[in-house]
């Protein structure tokens, strides 16, 4: 069988099984998630003995120790992957919501409801937890997954998929509501994007250049995640010590996030007050900062002057591009210029100027007097997160199970036609 | 300048003037949408000189009447043009909604508030009156218009958007709000569907080839519209007055949109009762009918055996395909395997069966008892429409002005960071 209709064909069989997610009642799918938490910890030792396989893999591959850690699986992390399922089994069902409703004046009955997608596909990198987390969402909001997960995470995939499929089974839904997409080289990827009416959209999840790929060639709608140059915009008007605070919070609290901070830009009627402590804190935490000539002047030697690309980079380290602007408006044109769309947050006590920045900044979030870290789904209330939207369609910022659902018009007459 | 500068330079100018856009009080873009209807109506002869052009030169090259028809302005139509204007500045404004808020456990604020994509382009055939009636609806929902319309319409086309500019001028918003692309080749076209980052969104309205290929070639995102295979299911538990009168509706009241019937299902056991008096009234109302094997023994010569192509056909004519099927699954069946997912209506007096059709065929609209020619914007009550969503992400079904916009979360705190 040729690449593209084995990719087809798992596709076929994820609509069929779609059919029956579409119409299965919460009860079903929450018995599922809940049998496909159980199943994971019953088969925790050969989920373990596949991880190792792909560990000693890549390990004899030359990959860095960070990678490996990424794609270890340990049993308190396959128990963590069950816990993961069992909460989503606890949130609300989005299928079935009532997003719209009315009267219409001829008497017609008129109903947006919730519906789920059908078929998600899911392409992803190293961390096999994402293969039990995307099942876990996509079932829950009643549509079928098609994975497609890193190669040097095949065999541990491959197990996690099998339990997962043995659970769903023992609850009487199908189990290819779940499923590796097959073949593990470029092709198959290909095939799954341009699935165009077999998939009904495309999340990739991973690096810049993943995504950017899977938006290039896909024919499948496409919903982009995650890359995030977020700005810290330290105001006139900030209360310094909330900025600091902010500021250290946002870059060092967890560097390598999409929502971490990856510039910090500082208001010139505070710049001789706040520069020096910046940079002097963001020292303390370990962060180079790559500063512009301001930054520079003021902070001495231990600053790297920045050079053009340093503010669109997003360093996912323990490293800052810093800036000094001559006003509110300043910072907005910077941001404009070089945010990626993600997260962008003010330190001010003026209302007039957090106003105006909420008002100008085009973000998936903007935050006025709090860290950028807080853009995320688990802190705002979702419960859980398939991850987070930089795209203005469909879903914009933290993805929870309502943006893994479409809607369907459901109008209701008695015997209506149209004059 | 080569195409691709001049297309990309005016969609930089278009994301200039959003900016303004965006912030843009309703008053001033109601403002707006008056002064340009009043534009209209003063340029309504150079609108007229300029349309008389494009009709000379199509009937040069042998266009049909009927396109022709599709092509030509008179005072009426530019009147209906600027009159449409004056609605939408009726119309609620979407930018600002709150779409969902609350006060997280540690204290943060959260809002979604609606807010414009940015720069949409619209890609359209031959009626010029979509220029005004897009630039109109993108306006109001704060987005700034790149507009592609058919070379046919160009003359015409190019006199409205100079009405509808020296409007938006005088009411002092930004005259790039509406453009129309520069170049009337296919490389035009091209270089608006690759400009990721530049357009936020696309919107095709036309045949079905325009649409595919928009949705295969572009890398900005689309939103797809229109292509209806309709069908008419006549349940065994139904009205048979009420059906005949909602099929004819559905088939013959104009039969050249996307919300007309193409395909009626009878159910078997009202097979002998209705499929005769439906084919007598479908002849009477000059309707080709297109039957399987039944229609055929129950019609006799007046129907034509239909073919395998049938099912899937688009006729926009006066034609329908026409089967007995076996039960209400049956129905389910075929509508799933030959449906376009635009609209799809159920005549039953069954609650179940009117419950299982809602539930199990999976479209943009599902209708019980009534015709399925009410899935429209005007008739939802939207007040206006872009085009009716035949895909399921961000919008699906008729696209009125919050379909035009994206979201925001706006996050408020005292400080916050996280532990």
């Amino acid at each position: 069988m040729t690449d593209q209709s084995a990719v087809h064909d798992s596709a076929r069989r994820a609509r069929t099984a779609a059919i029956d997610l579409a119409v299965a009642s919460r009860a079903a799918k929450d018995a599922a998630l809940r049998a496909m938490a159980e199943a994971l910890l019953a088969e925790c030792p050969a989920i373990l003995e596949a991880n190792a396989v792909d560990v000693t893999r890549a390990r004899e591959a030359g990959t860095s120790e960070a990678m490996i850690d990424r794609l270890r699986l340990d049993e308190k992390r396959v128990a963590a992957m069950a816990a993961g399922l069992r909460d989503v089994a606890g949130l609300p069902d989005p299928v079935g919501e009532v997003v719209r409703g009315s009267t219409l004046p001829n008497g017609l009955e008129l109903r947006q409801v919730r519906v789920p997608f059908g078929v998600v596909g899911i392409i992803y990198e190293s961390r096999p937890n994402v293969t039990a987390d995307a099942s876990g969402l996509c079932l829950k909001s009643g549509n079928a997954a098609l994975l497609r997960g890193s190669s040097s995470a095949k065999a541990s995939n491959q197990a996690i998929v099998a339990a997962l499929r043995a659970g769903i089974t023992a609850v009487g839904l199908p189990a290819d509501a779940v499923q590796l997409v097959p073949g593990d080289n470029h092709e198959s990827v290909k095939h799954l994007m341009r699935a165009r009416g077999l998939v009904d959209v495309l999340i990739p999840r991973g690096g810049a250049g993943l995504i950017r790929s899977v938006v290039e060639e896909s024919t499948v709608p496409v919903i982009e995640t995650g890359v995030g140059n977020c700005h810290v915009y330290v105001d006139a008007d900030a209360d310094l010590d909330m900025a600091e605070k902010i500021l250290i919070n946002a870059k060092a609290q967890r560097p390598s996030v999409c929502n971490a901070a990856e510039s910090v830009l500082v208001h010139a009627a505070v710049a001789d007050a706040f520069v020096p402590r910046a940079i002097a804190a963001l020292g303390a935490a370990g962060v180079t900062v790559h500063g512009d000539a301001e930054f520079v002047r003021l902070g001495g030697p231990s600053v790297v002057p920045a050079v053009e690309e340093d503010w669109d980079t997003e360093y996912l380290s323990l490293d800052i591009a810093a800036a000094v602007v001559g006003s509110l408006e300043d910072a907005i044109t910077h941001i404009r210029a070089h945010g990626s769309g993600h997260t962008e947050a003010i330190v001010t006590g003026s209302q007039a100027a957090a106003r105006r920045f909420v008002a100008a900044v085009d973000a998936a979030a903007v935050i006025v007097n709090a860290s950028t870290r807080f853009t995320d789904g688990g802190e705002f209330g979702f419960g859980a997160e398939i991850g987070i939207s930089t795209q203005k369609l469909h879903a914009r910022g933290p993805m929870g199970l309502p943006e893994l659902t479409s809607t369907k018009y459901v109008v209701t007459g008695e015997g209506h036609i149209r004059g």
